[in-house]
């Protein structure tokens, strides 16, 4: 049983909170009617850094003892992961060191410079990053935090999924993305002690579906290509989020790339908000399985809004 | 004097807020320290129907008598009050009429028919919108209501000023944007009763700065071309809102098409939230004006969030 006791979570909740926003949750009445169910949008899109990825990031780091944070902290992400590390990193005044792939978008490279990372340019496997960032680990002695695959980061991913049954304990289901696993196996967490009998799925692209041949196969998978729009989630899950995600999450649903941006531009067009592409992914999961989720109340985790604009799927 | 009384104003807010979103008000650190001021925007984009016009139309539309609500509503408009009018007339059960300009945005003629708004579509201009609109109030009977010209709808523009001050009673600044006058007369009547000391400013298109020249001259100005991508402010302002802007309003500023497009972008990427590029203007205003609104307390009224996303200015 590898699942986080109630009270590391109770706890985790307690040490993240006064250092993320807790960010609102949204409804349309346009979108209930499109999909026949209730959705109530949580709107990680406005964390402080523009995504989820900080909770985990200050939930790790406000672990580290003080002989650790004098090294600093070395990550690898294709975006979000590292700007929430070099922004949390700089708010404590200690040093970070981040690996991205040379195709993480130009608006995520940026976004780090601003918040002081210091950058290292990896070709675009995970292989390479992985290399790269052991490399620093070495010189630096500085503490890996992986995005998804830390207990830590998992733990404090799931806190925005606590935010929202705070607000809405009756949900009958919530979705993420899934990705690196770290989101949908701290909602899980969080689902598991704080809600009411509730389900907890996942969107993930066709292009890169790894995630459900996980759970069919019953061992972790890799995706060979990964051409997907929804950029956040080209990676795999690791062995601390595999377990949970087999325990506690009762499906993955796949989609298209067009019904993704296609969800993406619908909940631009009604919401009013900007989030990614790998936002959009549990949504058009939602109107791709209309049936399933007829008259169910669907919380949503809309997971970040880092998005180049110079560079839109419409 | 042509201001409205503090009794008709505080009439106004108690119709229409039943009927309305009392919409968020936003902060960004990073737009503070680019501006060198603190900002509070005030989210009309999240208005029903996605901008501040809902107010006017619903303060107009409740002031009919029944005799007049049977024959319903026309108006002419390049878009966002012509869905204004739509909803707010189909939600009392009346018919609407909508005159709209044959270049306003598809998104914004979409939304009007699905609000099942009857539309009539004319020359893109002034002259011919308002003679398709007299032919049709002469063959119904239809209540002829004003985008910005009728001094129901502009109180009812006003009450997100209202709101605003409501919240964050010691701003020194409130900016709007200037089209036809509503909103900047609503606003500047709000301020007078509810702000403290509180000056009033708007940003206009240098392409379209017809309210800019009526100040100057003291007599309503004409735009020849109105080429800018603020498309919501290409119209005049008329003999109810002039009076009010003369008196209230203590500067309009101009503001270059670029500059413009460079602070919806810089909006669009810092608040996560999709705002029209009329919205931008008075934002642009500020960021051009820099020195004389240092330290100040500003707020902004996001006007709408209409955007066309397959016709994006970035």
């Amino acid at each position: 049983m590898s699942i986080p006791s109630k009270i590391d979570f109770i706890n985790t909740v307690a040490r993240v909170s006064p250092y993320v926003h807790q960010t609102p949750v949204v409804t349309s009445r346009l979108l209930n009617e499109i999909s026949g169910t209730q959705l109530y949008f949580k709107c990680e899109n406005f964390q402080k850094m523009g995504a989820f990825k900080m909770r985990g990031a200050v939930n790790a780091i406000l672990q580290l003892s003080d002989v650790q944070k004098q090294s600093g902290v070395v990550t690898h992400s294709s975006g979000n992961f590292a700007q929430a590390v070099s922004l949390a990193a700089k708010n404590l005044n200690i040093p970070a060191y981040i690996v991205m792939p040379s195709n993480a978008p130009k608006v995520k490279v940026d976004a780090v410079k601003s918040y002081g990372g210091k950058i290292t340019i990896s070709k675009p496997t995970i292989e390479s990053r992985e290399e790269e960032a052991a490399k620093i680990q070495e010189q630096t002695g500085a503490t890996f935090l992986h995005p998804s695959n830390n207990m830590d980061v998992i733990l404090g991913q799931g806190t925005a999924a606590f935010e929202l049954l705070d607000k809405h304990p009756d949900l009958d289901v919530i979705a993420t993305p899934v990705g690196g696993g770290g989101l949908l196996a701290g909602t899980a967490v969080a689902a598991h002690y704080f809600g009411n009998n509730c389900q907890i799925i996942a969107g993930e692209p066709f292009e890169a579906d790894d995630a459900f041949r996980s759970l069919e196969a019953g061992i972790i998978q890799y995706n060979e290509t990964a051409n997907t729009v929804a950029d956040g989630l080209r990676t795999h899950l690791g062995n601390h989020n595999f377990p949970i995600i087999q325990e506690l999450v009762s499906q993955i649903i796949r989609v298209e790339e067009d019904e993704i941006i296609a969800a993406m531009r619908l909940l631009w067009e009604r919401l009013k908000i900007i989030i990614e592409p790998s936002c959009a992914v549990p949504f058009a999961a939602i109107l791709r399985e209309k049936e399933q989720f007829k008259g169910k109340k669907i919380g949503i985790i809309l997971s970040g809004g880092n998005v180049d604009l110079s560079n839109l799927p419409f």
